[in-house]
């Protein structure tokens, strides 16, 4: 049995959302419009340098009223389960969340950001500028999602 | 002073790769053609079910090498420095990872990856589907890296 280390983060901000509670959230899979703003904490705003140059952002986030999981679980797309590292469940062993929005705006330590369904009071963990040369695919096979998803692409 | 809560998590596998230290890895921003294993450890492989429908998978790991950051860091690709979140230096305070790689092949609980520029033995903490319509974007602006990456889209 190997050892399960346990690491240690410290959010860097908080999320300001509309969402009050999960049950308010889009379902991962379709795009929200919603606009949220990100709170990075002062102390990390220098970090923030040169960030509004790019149109798109990695958020990278904890499920922060996640509790627990299952390794099998059903979604709002089928009535099969599927292995849960084949979903975007937010219940997972390590719950973190990650979502590519528009940056719309930055004032200071606030980002304007719009497509970010975490709830409001989430825990802000990185963010990453969006590079569509490493972080884009077109060619893709989207396993058991084939079909089930109908939205624009932008 | 808002209270910066500490936030654990356990590693749900390892990752075998090609490069045995930072030195050897392809700067961020680049595409590997490595070949990876990704070690999914016993106890999560029944949530591995379905993924190898999935061409592409986003894997986030922990940055086990990183010590420490700096706000504003320069990068391979020029010489102004630019604000940490604006980059994908490993170096952050929250040292998280993330890659979206080829899924190759899956056997059990190993599975076979390209594209994963991470060191060997760094603690595997999640794994996603990449979806298309979710992930990927094609009209973006790509700040200050604009013109400064040439690579094949895939």
């Amino acid at each position: 049995m190997r050892e399960r280390r346990e690491l240690e983060l410290k959010p860097i901000g908080v999320i300001h959302s509309p969402y009050k509670n999960r049950g308010n959230t889009t379902h991962q899979g379709y795009r929200s419009e919603q606009i949220s703003q990100i709170e990075v904490f002062r102390e990390f705003e220098e970090g923030l340098q040169d960030i509004e140059g790019f149109s798109h952002i990695i958020v990278i986030y904890w499920f922060h009223k996640s509790q627990g999981y299952h390794l099998l679980v059903k979604t709002p797309w089928d009535d099969i389960p599927h292995g849960l590292f084949a979903t975007r469940s937010p219940h997972r062993p390590c719950p973190l969340g990650l979502t590519v929005v528009e940056l719309l705006a930055r004032e200071n330590n606030i980002l304007k950001v719009k497509g970010l369904d975490a709830i409001d009071g989430t825990p802000l963990l990185d963010i990453k500028p969006y590079i569509p040369e490493v972080d884009g695919r077109s060619t893709v096979k989207p396993g058991w999602l084939e079909g089930k998803l109908r939205v624009e692409r932008c």
